[in-house]
């Protein structure tokens, strides 16, 4: 039994990033999720669409998972939900928007058998041994909440993303009165967001970006403005819509998720529409360009945006020149600055003027950084700390602004994907492991090894020979001269005779007759054309003999 | 002859870049050429080593090429500089390292035929009808000049890469005096380098990275030093070697440029490396974690460089440990990000500390900032203006700064890669372009056109599957089951089973026996293949029949 006394945290997901898309909670027989979001692919996974978390452990305890929690609506903590529901049916419980943006993703992933239930910040639920608590917290987009969930050894605060907005747009700041309540009755745990922990200082208040947007319609009175932001940063759409309004301007909404989001927060009254306001690109083609502003996704150079299309001279509604000025309200993610760049880049060369972080204020983060960290900290005041959402080198960091607060070294851990933190009241420490990690969501395929994204990647670097050799069945000679294809390998026709006289060669030499399923002749051509080619061009192609028996 | 009253300006290099890796000057029948670098791959381009300017119109004009001019020894300005020997054998002007740098490329790439020729800042020479004088510059290499070039239509100055550093490390200050004792006699025309025009201020000197490591080795005295920075910035490495000797500490260099380059600015006395200092990670293993600084590779994450292989555990002399101090002196190159910082990430894990940029002043960029460039475009004061080294949004910029300090909007142009902009003594204006842009270096094959990386690109994505049937030549009916072999797709055996019947359906379907190349049924088994492909899993794969007959 004593294995029931102790509380797990089970960290499931997040590509690196630990307690990001998923954790779990665990006590006695009752499970609860946080999270269930995806990743998106790195450059080392070419042609994946999605990593998700790998939910073996949930599946096979899937009677006993009581519920999901959702900390809020982005799609690294809800995109996950329709491939979590499939195995495992349990309800969900989140605010309005996230919900809402949920349950499109399980029309598209045709997933009928859910149970979703709204819940309001300042409310509580019970599911199985644990209590949860939502509590209002500042972030990018309505409705985030952090979570204090009572379990049997003590009080888990979850800070699920946030900042601390002290003039919001739409909405309230985080809820500090509530979070000193609880800490003050004693937080045996504190699980911390890390993104912006290596920043010093404040993140700046969303409403920063709308005095520069005032600014920027003021001195583009005569121009096309064309705004390109995150479709879930609904705080933003509505600065843009509210200025809109100020100068008069019409507003298009441009990219399939900027319609589908902006549609969504509108109809659950989270954004809030000025009326006669929306155009549509295609009918509304006679509006002045002074009178129109364009909210377009593509604010990270993703290749099929609306931004990046426009930029590229391949969006049909919109032609961009020299009276249009583009506004990027974003920071790039990291990873995206060559494709944003290029954007930018070909913006300039159409003879438009573009606006973008390195050069105004133009985004804030939606994280807090270390002075608001230190507030949380102080406020929650637990007797132990995980740092949760970042890389390693965050974490670590955090850890590092816990212990200038007073919190000891042996009350804090590092975990990663698919470690387990033990907790009583008195003490913290790893259990065993569990199988935890990615999935990669290819298409409608979703892959568990990583072999196929291992051969991608060999194709791209060295692309590949493919050699097929008829044999007669009878002698085992060749019936006919092999035939040489390759792909992403340049190889003279020269080169390819030569190659062809090798196979004839290799199978000359050899006893094929007594061979059973030919696989020392197939390694034999395969060592034979690696020496050739490697030693004509340097490179290791993925060389695929066929031997074909007639 | 009116074509040889004006000078032409050639922008042949630099991917994205104008001017970066490649610029030729010409009037009447001489040519100049400044700089021959190399620009690195994007992961638009898989498997490839490095990227060349496309030489063409220099090779059909080799008889008329008086010289090669070098700025200063970066990969970016000398790398391409074996390549373009291998087809014009013109003289080479340059300072001592970025001859010495130039030199090892001509014996890796067994170029023998050429002649280097060596000169001091503030020389002049005579190259046809140019005279070029070299004027010293501060950047992140020693021996860096600016060109001014007395061409028959008036002065061109060239910046080269430059900062202006007034306490900079082992050298002179950049030569302001007679910069501007040029700009007083007339400049018909600047071309100054934008890097950083997007920062506003100066860009620090380089001494200030000196104080930082400076109170590093203090705080750090019972540890292991490990230093990642650019094996070319000698004068950081300057800077290491005496702060070591100060703290009694020896150095190993790590990582293969790190020798070669420390071995070649020694040789030549552009590093001094203090007695007694040098040790060798093999040969020397008793070396105490207190008196040992590794000064290694891998700044940038490169995957298989000195650093990232210590971090990843696959490096046979430094095993990373609690006692080991990282120091990252260097700034992510745009694109380098997500390695460096899964790098750092490893180096946490293995209980090291790590200093990166983000956390300390441990880098300076080589490039001026605002300030420092509209110093230089002040003291040069030019008739004309092209901004040059930067994407187009930088080029876009520098134009803005170019106009606040009085230059007329008329007496500048942006160029680009194949652009050519002449010049009289009066006017600038565009003229026919040339053949112009980049060519791929994939081991020791040079690819002209994009088709390899397009393949290769698509391979990565989605993958490829080969078909293979045999026909019977007679009867033109399938001799035995058709083979599927995959790469980079997932495909289950019923599904293969089923696209063997497909194929074996199409031949049947069709009247193979009076098609001539049998592109008609690898056309139609393609189709088939893409479509049941798609259905299934949404993925394009390449698909390649191969129709044998016996």
């Amino acid at each position: 039994m004593k294995n029931n006394k102790s509380l797990k945290i089970r960290f499931l997901g997040g590509l690196g990033e630990i307690g990001k898309n998923m954790t779990a909670l665990e006590y006695g027989k009752d499970i609860i999720v946080i999270d269930a979001g995806v990743a998106f692919p790195t450059e080392e996974m070419p042609g994946i669409d999605l990593v998700i978390p790998d939910t073996t452990y949930l599946v096979q305890n899937k009677d006993r998972v009581r519920g999901i929690v959702i900390t809020h609506g982005h799609e690294d903590h809800i995109g996950s939900l329709p491939f979590l529901l499939k195995d495992v049916n349990a309800p969900v419980f989140g605010t309005k928007l996230a919900l809402t943006l949920a349950e499109s993703k399980m029309h598209e992933n045709h997933v009928t058998n859910y149970s979703f239930n709204c819940i309001k910040p300042s409310s509580t639920i019970k599911l199985g041994c644990f209590t949860v608590e939502f509590i209002h917290v500042n972030h990018s987009i309505p409705g985030a909440v952090a979570l204090a969930i009572t379990t049997p050894v003590g009080v888990v605060f979850h800070s699920g993303d946030f900042k601390v907005d002290l003039t919001p747009i739409n909405g309230d700041i985080i809820d500090i009165t509530r979070i000193s309540e609880i800490g003050k009755k004693g937080v045996l745990l504190l699980m911390c967001e890390s993104t912006n922990v290596e920043r010093p200082g404040y993140t700046m208040s969303e409403s920063v970006v709308g005095e520069t947007l005032d600014r920027l319609f003021a001195e583009n009175e005569k121009r096309r403005i064309i705004i390109a932001t995150f479709a879930s940063n609904v705080y933003r759409l509505q600065q843009i819509l509210d200025l809109a309004a100020k100068y008069k301007r019409k507003v298009a909404f441009s990219g399939r998720s900027m319609e589908k989001v902006t549609e969504a927060a509108a109809k659950i009254g989270e954004l809030v529409i000025p009326p006669n306001t929306i155009v549509e690109l295609g009918r509304n083609k006679n509006i002045p360009d002074k009178d129109l502003v364009i909210v377009s996704t593509g604010s990270q150079g993703e290749p099929m945006s609306a931004l990046t299309r426009m930029a590229a001279d391949d969006f049909k509604n919109v032609k961009i020149g020299s009276n249009d000025t583009i506004i990027i309200s974003a920071s790039p993610i990291p990873g995206n600055e060559k494709s944003i760049y290029s954007v930018i880049n070909n913006l300039y060369r159409k003879g438009a003027e573009v606006v973008y972080e390195t050069l105004e204020k133009i985004h804030v983060s939606g994280h807090a950084c270390q002075e608001e960290l230190k507030i949380l900290h102080t406020l929650v005041n637990p007797k132990f700390f995980i740092p949760v959402h970042g890389e390693y080198r965050h974490l670590k960091k955090h850890v590092t602004l816990a212990r200038s607060l007073g919190m000891r070294e042996s009350n804090m851990l590092i975990a990663e994907i698919g470690s387990t933190v033990e907790l009583t009241g008195k003490s913290m420490k790893f259990g065993e492991s569990f199988q935890a990690g990615s999935r990669l969501v290819d298409g409608l395929n979703i892959e568990d090894s990583g072999n196929m994204v291992r051969d991608r990647k060999h194709l791209a670097e060295d692309g590949v020979i493919f050699v097929v050799c008829c044999i007669s069945a009878d002698s085992a000679e060749l019936l006919q001269e092999p035939i040489i294809e390759c792909k992403g390998v340049t190889l003279s026709d020269e080169q390819k005779d030569e190659m062809k006289r090798m196979v004839t060669k290799t199978v000359k030499g050899m006893d094929v007759k007594s061979m059973g399923d030919k696989g020392e002749l197939r390694g034999a051509i395969r060592r034979a054309f690696k020496n050739y080619v490697f030693k004509r061009t340097k490179g290791t192609p993925m060389v695929l003999p066929v031997i074909t028996e007639i």
